[in-house]
């Protein structure tokens, strides 16, 4: 079966699925995107994403000529065409197609892009055992990474810096302050407290961290949303990482140092189990 | 005459013209571009446009599969095709299309996009004459600005604030220092020296700004190349912007305060003859 994509209200083949190139997505990064996961076909926390996209949109002024249930219904007829029961459904929405110019065009429709690739869940599972390790990079992202836009180029040289260093993840890391990860949100645990950045002009709200945090307080865990320095991180107890298509993984090294013991540690490995717990309970997976 | 882009090669109707959806200029910012102006059917300065291009491409280690030779010819090729002799080429690279993923794809060969569009640089010799307003921005974008990548939407934002305004353009500030204006150079005039912010990661080393400087040099007229402050500006004699498109600008209204008389001043008046005349010298356009 070839791999469909959804452009503006087609369903077609992927390798057929293209945009203008005056998208202005594509010429300014005037553009904002969602990932979720769908495992046994059903997408995982919709809702949230949802209210995410329409909040970054509003930040923007870019009108998505398309109803929230008609949203979710392309999403999962886009879903079901491609047959995948375990995979990812990244959802592009830019200001349109224009004359290249800074200003906002008047009256572009915007361009809605969908597109799924199937996603090895379960190796996130193994992952729990082993965990990941992350270096740490300079945060040198603009000001409003609270907005989940597709200019994501600082991102992009940090996971590479990671991947070169045979890392999972880097941490941005401002001045002392551990913001997140390039595309994951970043935690720590001290003493039992589970400890993560505040949401700000500074991060991106994380679905699976709001997620994490309810799971975690409501099993009368110690969440303390804060900025924590690098220092901290180096003499945590443990930490880990979280994001859509890595719910939770251990972190167990930062730039070649072990967290803690060295492996992932049993406050992780409880939150791990709330985390994979909700997800049996949404979509019925286990794995 | 319908429109003509340039796609990887190919010379197409612009209406047809388009970008796989996973291109990574699109998906996540990953792509380098330039803007030149064309008069009397001659690119202006076409050989440092080349080459910072190049440079761009090797600061993200993106990989341009054409020489310069080549990338000229058919920069030219498509200004003869669409039949304009006054119009600006825009030319973009990315990384390639590849299955979404921020790291580095092995082995996408990049995308290279070129449009043309008709320009009216004349509109810019009459604005000589009134001038124009800037309004300020907090300075919010990345760390490395001297990229000229297509992660452009704090240059969009601020623009659209300043096009909202009724400004020409908005001078991102940083603090107190006035950094440059969301898609030109920002110059100030004291004391008949002209001043404008060092080349470094919080600017755009613009072309029309380096031919400038040298214009000025070679006048025997005074440059100083240090960050100023809002202040400054606003005590400023005169006041001034430039790029590709706005060779050169008066700016006579700063957040609606008026610069000196609050009329383009004769520094300005002495450079824009000096920057024209160095048009006209390399394409014979002479408005």
């Amino acid at each position: 079966m070839p791999q469909l994509a959804y452009v503006n209200g087609r369903i077609l083949p992927l390798s057929a699925a293209s945009l203008h190139i005056e998208d202005r997505g594509t010429q300014f990064g005037d553009a904002v995107y969602e990932v979720c996961a769908v495992m046994n076909g059903r997408i995982l926390d919709w809702q949230p994403h949802v209210v995410r996209l329409r909040r970054n949109l509003a930040e923007l002024g870019i009108s998505l000529g398309i109803a929230d249930g008609p949203l979710g219904l392309q999403a999962r007829r886009l879903i079901a065409a491609n047959g995948h029961s375990e995979c990812i459904i990244y959802i592009q929405v830019s200001r349109g197609t224009a004359k290249r110019d800074h200003a906002f065009p008047n009256a572009a429709p915007a361009n809605l892009v969908m597109t799924v690739r199937r996603f090895d869940f379960a190796q996130r599972l193994r992952q729990l055992n082993s965990g990941v390790g992350v270096i740490t990079r300079p945060d040198n992202r603009w000001g409003r990474v609270d907005i989940k836009t597709t200019g994501l180029l600082a991102n992009v040289l940090a996971k590479q810096a990671a991947r070169e260093a045979g890392a999972f993840e880097a941490w941005m890391v401002d001045g002392d302050t551990v913001r997140e990860g390039s595309s994951t949100n970043a935690w720590i645990i001290t003493n039992g407290r589970i400890i993560t950045h505040p949401t700000g002009p500074h991060i991106l709200p994380g679905i699976a961290r709001d997620s994490l945090i309810r799971l975690a307080l409501g099993a009368q865990m110690v969440v303390e949303e804060r900025p924590f320095t690098l220092a901290e991180a180096l003499a945590a107890d443990e930490a880990f990482l979280t994001s859509t298509t890595a719910p939770i993984l251990p972190i167990v090294t930062i730039d070649g140092a072990r967290v803690g013991s060295g492996k992932p540690g049993p406050v992780t490995a409880r939150l791990a189990e709330l985390t994979w717990n909700e997800v049996a309970r949404q979509t019925g997976w286990r794995g």
